[in-house]
This record gives C-alpha cells, structure tokens and sequence, in this order.
C-alpha cells in the first residue's frame, strides 16, 4: 500500500451488512510484504446464496474459470482473494490452484469448495506460490469465528488487501427499508484500469443481508453491474480477471426477495447505488487519472447504441487527452460518435458541454462571449460532463450514462517507465 | 509545414505512372499560410477510370458523401484536395461545397463534375472558406496543362499541400513489367493519427499508368488497402475524412487489365507494395511516436479473427506503454488478445518478441540468461517485431501483419496541450 492508501479514513464495507465476516494480512505473495490474503465469508449457522460476473476476456484467469463454475447455481457463501499474482496462463496447474485456495477455506467453513468462490489478481504469467497461499487461508479462516472479523477495522484492513497499484481503498454501503426492515448492502472493489505493470484486474465483492432467491441475485446482479461497472473506462483494456461477486444471507430478517417480490426493485435500486458508488471510485483511481468526464448518451436508437456510443467516447485516446488539457474540441467527440458502430445520424447529432451547446442537429453554433466562458468553466472542473444526443427522441431509449478518466503523462509514465 | 518537412529530400509520387499532372499552392484556408490546396488529374485525351475506399465513419465529412456518389461507377479523372478545414459537420452547406469545388475543377477539364473526387482534411466545424478554395482552383487548373505540372518537383510540392500536423511527406513508387511492358504506380499520403489539435485524416491519393477495368481497379483497391492501411493503429480512433483514392489511365499501353488477365495478380501485388510503403510511412510518423512494433498474427482460427487480435495489440494503450518503455511484457499481450474477441484457446496460445518465445501453447516459459539478453535486444530496436500463434494450425488462415507505434508522453503533450 502507499501512503495514500494508508491515509484513508477507516469505512465499512462488506460487514455493513448482518452475518458476514471478513479475515485478512500478509502471507508473502506480494514481495513488497504487504498484504495480500483476503477471506470474506457468511457467518455460520445462516443460509447464504451469491452471485457473480465476470470478464468477458477470452484468455481468463484460472479463478475465473473455477469461479464460474462454483457461482453456476448460487450456491456460494464464501470468498478468498489473493493480490500480487493473477493466477492467469498457468494452465492445468493454475485450475488445480484456484481450486485449491477453495477446498482449503471450505475444510475451515465446514461447507463444500464449490461455495467458495475464489480470485486472484497482479502479475500474469507467474505460478501461486501455493504453500504461502493455504498457509494463509489456514492462519485467517480461525479468525472468521472471532468477533474482531467484522466492523470497521476489518472491513478497511481487507479493503486493502485486495489492491495491487491502487492509490486508495474504496469501499461503500447501502441500504433501503421496506415493511419496516432495514436491509443493509456493502462491498469494495479494486481496480485503476488494466493496471501497472503487469497487474491486471478489476475486482468488486459484495454483500447484503437481504434474503434473496439466487435467480432474482443473479438478475439484480448483471442490472447493476450493466449500467455501472459497465459503463466506465479508464483505458479501453480489458483484464483477464475481472469479478463482482455478491453473497446474500438473510440475516436482516424480512421476507426473500424473489423477482415479484414488492421490494425486489428496491434491492435493485441499493445495489445499482453501490455498484455506482464503487465504480466512480475505480474511475477516480485510474492510473494518472486527474479528473473525471461524465458522457450523457441521449435519445439513442437503442440502449446498445447508447452504450456503444459511451464505451467509444470515453475509451478514445485523443477525447481523453482533450479532457485533460481543458480543450472543449467537440471534433473529437464527433470522431469518436462516428467510429462507434453505434446508428448515427450526424443530422440528428447535438453535443453539450455543461450547459453549453456546441452543435444542434448536426451544425456548429457560434458561441457569445458568455458561452464561451461558461464553456472555458464547464471544461476547467475536476468532473467534465458531456452531453450527447442523437436525436432518435421517438425511440424512449433512456438515457446512458458512462464515466471516463483523462490521459496523463503520469499514465505512460506509470505504463512506460517500469521495466521487468 | 514544418522544417523536418521542408527537410525531406524530394521524391517522386503521384506522376512517376505516366500520363499524370499534379499542381499545388497555399491559398489562405490555412491560418498559416502554408500550401493548403491540390489538384491531381489525368492528362487530357487519355481515358481513365477511378477507384476509393471511404472511412467506416458513421460520422462522415460532406467530400465522403460526394466522394462515395462520384466513385460508385468508376468514372473518376481527377482529385481535389484541400488541407486545413475538414468540412466535417457542416449540413448541406457542407455538401454544397464539395460539389462546388468538383464543379470548379471540372470546367476547367472540360469533363464531368462527377469524374472529380473531393478530399478535405483540418478542423471538423467551420465550413470552407469557398472564395479561396474556388479561386485557387481556377489559380492552379491552368498549370495542369503545363510540363511543370509532372515531375519530381511537382510531386514533391502536392505531397506537401495536403498535410496537416504530419512531420513529413509520404511518396511512394512501385512498378512492375508483363509481357514487355512496365507498368508504374505511385502516390501520397498523410496522416499521423486523429491528429492534432482537431485536424484528422488519413488520406492516399495513387496513380497508375496501367489500364484497369473498373470493377478490376475497385477489388484490387479493396484487397490492397485491407492488408496495409487497415492493419495499422496509431491511437484505435477513426477519422471522419479517411480516404484512400486510385485513377488509372492506361498510359504505359499494353493491355486493359481485368480479373481475368495474367498481370492482374501483378497489379495487385505492385498495389499492395505501394500502400504498403505508404501505410507504414504514417504509423512511423504517428504523433509523438518513437518506435514502430509489427505484431504477426498466425493460425488463427480465420483472418477476421487474426485481425481482430493485430487490431486490438496494436491498439491497446497498454501494450504501447510497455514498447515505449522497452518492457517485454507479454502479460499486457495476453490482455489484449483475450479482449479481442477473436475465437481465442488459452492452452494454444504462444508468444514470441523477436526470436524468444516468452509462453508456448499457453504456458509461461523460463528464459535463460542468454534468451534474457535477446529479449532485452528484441525491445530495445526501433522496430520490435511481435509474433502470436494461437495454435489453429488446422485452419490453414495465412498470417496478418499488424503494425503499431507507441504510445510516449509526447502525444499526450500534442493532443491536450493545445487548447482552441
């Protein structure tokens, strides 16, 4: 961790939430000695059920190919993360490993390794050093029994045991109230792009004590990570690891959520808000990343569109490179919309800056002098926001909303510079 | 232009084919004053036909729209191209101009304004200032008539008229001889990326003295740029204005080529080599680039799929960090053929930089101290060669070669430091 990282206030997480336990520390992975073994699992005598997503990479890592395996039916109701090594290219043996970290945490629980979901993420290549890895599992799980295993120490000593170049732990909560329960949800999440130097991964690990059925989790699931882990880009790279995990176990009392349940939505609005929350601190971390720019996709042909239109302009180089230095140059955003793929009718196209419009259906306006300085101070603040409408209004489609992260020199310098 | 510009020695292009005139000048539509307009066109009394391909650009520049209209049927004699205003985002105004500056052109001909092609490059917004652009047509139509219209000054003078923030001019030549006859190509291009500030385009004007039938002329074209221009990647972002245009005139006599005539595979060879020369000229001079890497991409499962992996190597933002630095970090290689969504088997992978082979059939391998230093080599060139197997040998796909230049602190400084 660096100073930063250390420097963040304590906050809860994922023992926010009822019946949850949370065990982590420094087992040698890492060489720097940090730490670097993180258990996260549901308290014993609680029915729990989870759900997780996954990177669409088509070179995954071994947990995530065990990973999904185990979260196939919902039955999960343990987590164990290593950082320092990914665990990825390690062919038959790395599957054996991931699975192992598994059976060695579920021998603690007293549960099937198949509950257990394993991950991992740093440097891809390289085989876990495995002795070092059970032997932590072994000196955590004990603690899992143990009252110091949830509130707001271990909730912010695991926050940092899952990150690898992150400046900052960043974990969140939630809840909502329904028929007179409170239900609680929490989770961090690492991740600044597909990270220095050959540290890959963005991870998220959530939880609730809310009862909910695994096929409405799994479904709330992908709704929250679809427009909020999913709409952010720090480099337009795609590790080979990435996970949001989720484990539900009821412990708040109140009904089981099913998806006709009344408040069903509501769970789904609270866990939309953490994933949000969680997603903007990845963004806010990304490598060299200096401000944020928010791209408001209006009025697309279809939500695809939209989001095909948000994943290119806030993946462009040169539309971060302008964020970055403060130039409104709307041409950039017009490059970008055109190489989208998305369906575009540069007619029908309008482009915002803060409150000042660029181009209205297809044509530059020529701004007053007022204009332009509202412009000059829509662009100077630490969060740009973009607003892109495509004019396709009869459509409905809702809006979209994506969050990039500007291009500094600190990114080469931090991509570049480090050489193995 | 700048002094590396004005610096490179004078070379042959556009006229080296026979039968071929060119003029140049700076006409005001650059602040600057620097030459900013171009006429190219076929001798009179000599037939010729026309090819062009068009950016993918959902967002296309007016000279696209037109462009594509007037090289449908093939019936093209003459290119007109501006630099310093892209006529990008200018409604039917926008469209009204480039069918002015073809039927400017054309007069003077004495042909139709539909055998004219238009090309504009610079800023995307301001619409033409048309005074200039038509006056300095009808300043430089007249010398097309004149010997000092072909030639290497000539050449070297129109190389120079349609750059933008290019650091040097792009010349290139190729010829090849059948049956008795030698038959010449030529042409130039510009672009070095999205480009800076909002200036884009990459454009490639070529000319052959070989008679070729249209349709011939067209799928040579197709199949030439498919493998030079389309393999290339400076910054993943895709210009509104990407032209890449062809006339033939028959000059050098011999037989019309067709699909069918034994030179035809020679044509589109000679083609091939020229684009090539070509293409490689750009990514070289791709902003802020220091080094090129050629990524090969064999035994994949078809060639979309090879593309899509030299497509997403030579794009990733993290891949060209790791060149720029001179780190052997095939990890980042991993992450981005994994993205690619090209059809990908882990356990088929391998990887070599240079003549090491870092992972075979998905395994990481243990380098020896003398593997070591030839890798260390390897990264250290100017031009780092990348090969990945992905082991369907099967398949029988040829290989495609991709390059990519990196990505250094130098672009960021040319694409943010400005500020409109």
């Amino acid at each position: 961790m660096t100073t930063a990282a250390h420097a963040a206030p304590p906050a809860r997480s994922v023992t926010y939430p009822k019946g949850f336990r949370v065990a982590s520390g420094a087992f040698g992975i890492k060489p720097s000695g940090k730490p670097d073994l993180m258990l996260l699992a549901c308290a014993p005598g609680l029915g729990c059920v989870g759900a997780a997503v996954f990177t669409t990479s088509r070179c995954p890592g071994a947990p995530v190919t065990v990973g999904k395996r185990h979260a196939r039916n919902g039955d999960l109701r343990a987590i164990v993360c290593n950082a320092g090594i990914s665990n990825v290219m390690t062919g038959q043996q790395g599957l054996d490993d991931a699975a192992t970290m598994c059976t060695t945490l579920a021998r603690h629980l007293g549960c099937s390794p198949k509950q257990v979901l394993p991950a991992s993420t740093g440097v891809i290549g390289p085989r876990l050093p495995m002795p070092k890895v059970t032997a932590g599992i072994d000196a955590l799980a004990p603690q899992l029994g143990q009252k110091a295993a949830a509130g707001v120490d271990a909730d912010h000593a695991a926050a940092h045991a899952i990150l690898t170049t992150d400046l900052v732990p960043k974990p969140a909560t939630a809840s909502f109230r329904h028929a007179g329960t409170t239900y609680r949800l929490g989770g961090f999440a690492k991740g600044s792009g597909m990270i220095q130097p050959n540290l890959a991964t963005m991870l998220a690990f959530l939880t609730t004590d809310a009862a909910v059925a695994p096929d409405a989790l799994r479904y709330a699931l992908r709704q929250a990570t679809a427009t909020t882990f999913n709409r952010i880009s720090v480099d337009h790279d795609t590790s080979t690891s990435d996970a949001v995990a989720i484990l539900a176990n009821g412990a708040a009392g109140g009904d089981r959520l099913d998806a006709t349940h009344p408040a069903y939505p509501d769970f789904i609005h609270a866990l939309t808000r953490l994933c949000h929350d969680l997603a903007q601190q990845v963004v806010r971390d990304g490598e060299g990343a200096t401000k944020l720019y928010h791209v408001r996709v209006e009025n697309a042909w279809s939500i695809k569109d939209a989001d095909k239109v948000g994943h290119a302009v806030t993946g462009s180089p040169l539309v971060k490179c302008a964020v970055h230095g403060n130039d409104p140059n709307w041409g950039r955003l017009v490059m970008a919309v055109g190489r989208s793929s998305a369906k575009v009718d540069p007619a029908r196209l309008s482009i915002h800056i803060g409150r000042v419009c660029l181009c209205k259906h297809g044509e530059p306006r020529r701004l007053t002098a007022k204009q332009q300085a509202a412009l000059d101070a829509a662009m100077q603040g630490r969060d740009v926001r973009i607003r892109l409408d495509l004019g396709f209004a009869d459509r409905g489609t809702p809006p979209a909303d994506w969050t990039g992260c500007d291009l500094s020199a600190d990114y080469i310098r931090i991509n570049a510079e480090y050489t193995t």
